[in-house]
C-alpha cells in the first residue's frame, strides 16, 4: 500500500465541494484504490472477473444440495453468458475470464460462446476426509496457474481483477480453510452453502470437524491448502498474490473466493493491502474472514451465489469512487478554500 | 403495486440457474421494479435523478454549518456537472433534471452549462420559527411543480426517477416535517446536517423543537408540510406522488429527500409501494423514516450529501436486479426443472 498516495488521494477528496466525509465509505473507497494503485488518480477502467472452477471429492459424503456434475454444467453458463455473473458483468462492463482448474469431467463449448481456459490440474480433489485434496505440488501448480491468470488479464490492461469461483462443495473446503487458517471451531464458520439445512448442516459441520482432526495440527498455509483446500480456491490464492504483487486492486467475493484471499495473506500477509471487499455474505463465516483480513464490505445485499456476482455488482461501485476524485470540483476550483468548515 | 406481476417474477427469479434466494436483496428489487411497473420484466433503461433546490429562512438562526449562499453556488456545480451527483450520474447513464424552486438568489448559468428550470415559487421559505414556512398556496404550487417535474422526464421516457435535493438548512426542515408527520422526539430525527456538532447540534434539536411547539398539534400532511417544509422538499413530494400515480419507481435518496417521500405517504399512503430506499444515511431520523415506510435501503455506504448522490449510485444495482430477471438462464432452459433443491 503506498500511503502517500492514499493520504494524497484522502486529502484531495477533503477539499471536494461536500461537507468532510459526506460521501463515507466512497471516500475511504477512493483512497484506497490510489494507494493501491500507487497514484493519486485511481481508475477502474478495464476491471476484470476471473472465474476459476473445480470439483470437490468432499461431495461424496453429501455436503451439498447439489451433485457434482452441476460444477461443469455451470461452467457452460459462464461460456454461454447466461449465469448471474454473465449478466452482472455484460451491465457493468466487465470482463469475464473462466477456466477450469480440475472439474470431473471437462466441459463441452459450443461455438460462439465464450472459451473456458484449460488450466485442469487434476479430475476434482480428494476427498479430504480420507487423504490431502490434493499434493503439495498440485497445489502450487493450481497457484500458479491462477498467477498465470492474473499476468494474462493485467498484460492485457485490467486495472482490477474480481475474484469468482465454482465448485459444488466448495464452501465445505472454505470452511475447513477458513477454521484451520484461523483457528476457530468449526461450527463458527460452517453455514447453508448452496442450502443445506438442519440435520444436512449438522452433518456438514462435523464432516469439516472431521476433516481437520483428520489432517491434524496444519500450521503452514501451503499444507493447509494442500490438504483441505480445492483446485479453484489454490487458483484464486494466486490471482490475489500476483495482484497485490503487482498493484492491481483485487476484489474479493463471497466466503469461498475469501478463503482463497486467507490463504493468500497467511503466504504473503502484505496481500492484504491490495484487498477490496464486495460483498458481506449470509455464510457466517464470512464475517470472521473479513474480520481477520480488516475489510469492510463494499455491499451488503445478503447475496450468497458466489461465482463472482457480489464482485461484478461492486465494480460499478468502485469505478464511481474514482470518478468522483478524477471528476468531481473543489472548493479551491471556486476560490473558496477557506469556507470549508471543519466539523 | 401489483401484486400478480411481483409474484411472477418472483417465480421467474426462483427459476433462475442458482440456488433459491442467493442473489439476496438483489431478487426482492427486481420483484419490487416489477411489481411497480405491473410487468414480470422491469427495465432501468431510462433513468433520471430530478434536483430541487431552494432556501430556508430557519437558517437565519444559525443550523447549518453553511451560510445560505451555498444554494445557488452548489445549484451552478449541478449545471457545471462538477457537483458529486453529477460525476455519480454521468458514470452511471442518468440524466440529470435541476430545478430552482427558490433560492435566495437565482443562480446565474454559463452558456455550454445545464440548464437550470426555473420553478421559484418564492425566494426562499420564511423562518418557521416566527411564523408558516410558506403559505398552503405555495406549498400546493411547489408540489405541483414537483409533478410537472416528473410528468415532464416520465413523458420523455424515464423508467425510474431518483430524487435530490440542494438547500441549506434543509437537514433541520426534514428534521421538524419527521417529528411532526411521524410524532416523534426532535432529538431522535436531528442530527449533524452538513456537520453540526457538539453544541451547535443542542441548539440545531432546540431550534427543531421551538419550530414544533411554535406551530402546535398539526395533523394534515399540507398544514405541516406549509408550516415546517420547505420549497424543494415539498416539489419532491410531488415528484413522488406523480411517480406513483403513474407506476414509476421512484428512489429516495438521504434524510431530506426521504421527508419529502414522508409527506406524499401521509398524503397518499399507497405512493410508499413506489418507493424504493437507495441508501441508508447516517442522519439519526432517517432509519427511523426508512423503519416507517417499510423501506431496506440499497446501499449502506454511510452516505450522507444527500443531492441524490445515493439514489444515482443505486441505480447500477436496479439496473442489475432487472438485467438477471431479464437475461439470466433458467433451470428450465436447460431442461433441469426437477433438479432444483427445496432448500
Amino acid at each position: 500500500l503506498d500511503h502517500e498516495a492514499g493520504a494524497a488521494a484522502a486529502g484531495a477528496m477533503d477539499g471536494k465541494v461536500k461537507p468532510l466525509g459526506s460521501l463515507g465509505q466512497l471516500e475511504t473507497l477512493a483512497a484506497r484504490l490510489a494507494g493501491i494503485q500507487a497514484t493519486t488518480e485511481p481508475h477502474v477502467e478495464a476491471p476484470a472477473v476471473v472465474i476459476c472452477a473445480g470439483d470437490h471429492g468432499i461431495t461424496a459424503t453429501g455436503v451439498s444440495a447439489y451433485p457434482q456434475e452441476v460444477t461443469a454444467l455451470m461452467l457452460g453458463g459462464f461460456a454461454a453468458g447466461t449465469a448471474a455473473v454473465g449478466v452482472l458483468a455484460r451491465e457493468a462492463g466487465i470482463r469475464l475470464l473462466v477456466a477450469d482448474l480440475g472439474v470431473i469431467q471437462a466441459p463441452v463449448i459450443e461455438s460462439g460462446q465464450n472459451v473456458v481456459l484449460d488450466r485442469r490440474v487434476r479430475a476434482g480433489t480428494a476427498n479430504s476426509l480420507e487423504g490431502p485434496a490434493m499434493t503439495l505440488a498440485q497445489a502450487q501448480q493450481a497457484v500458479a496457474h491462477g498467477v498465470g491468470l492474473a499476468d494474462l488479464l493485467i498484460d492485457d490492461g485490467a486495472d482490477l481483477i474480481g475474484l469468482g469461483e465454482m465448485g459444488i462443495g466448495n464452501t465445505t473446503a472454505a470452511s475447513a480453510l477458513t477454521a484451520s487458517l484461523l483457528d476457530r471451531d468449526p461450527a463458527r464458520v460452517t453455514g447453508p452453502g448452496t442450502g443445506v439445512t438442519g440435520e444436512a448442516l449438522t452433518a456438514k459441520i462435523a464432516a469439516v470437524d472431521a476433516v481437520l482432526r483428520r489432517h491434524g495440527d496444519l500450521d503452514d498455509p501451503w499444507q493447509i491448502l494442500a490438504a483441505v483446500g480445492g483446485l479453484e480456491i489454490a487458483a484464486l490464492t494466486g490471482v490475489v498474490l500476483r495482484c497485490a504483487a503487482r498493484r492491481v486492486p483485487v476484489l474479493l467475493d463471497g466466503f469461498v473466493a475469501t478463503a482463497a484471499a486467507l490463504v493468500a495473506w497467511r503466504i504473503e500477509p502484505r496481500s492484504a493491502d491490495a484487498m477490496i471487499a464486495a460483498t458481506l455474505s449470509p455464510e457466517p463465516g464470512h464475517a470472521v474472514q473479513l474480520e481477520a483480513l480488516g475489510l469492510e464490505p463494499v455491499l451488503r445485499l445478503g447475496m450468497r451465489l458466489g461465482e463472482g456476482s457480489g464482485a461484478a455488482l461492486a465494480v460499478p461501485i468502485l469505478r464511481s469512487a474514482a470518478a468522483v476524485l478524477r471528476d468531481m470540483g473543489s472548493f479551491a476550483d471556486l476560490g473558496l478554500a477557506d469556507e470549508k468548515p471543519t466539523a
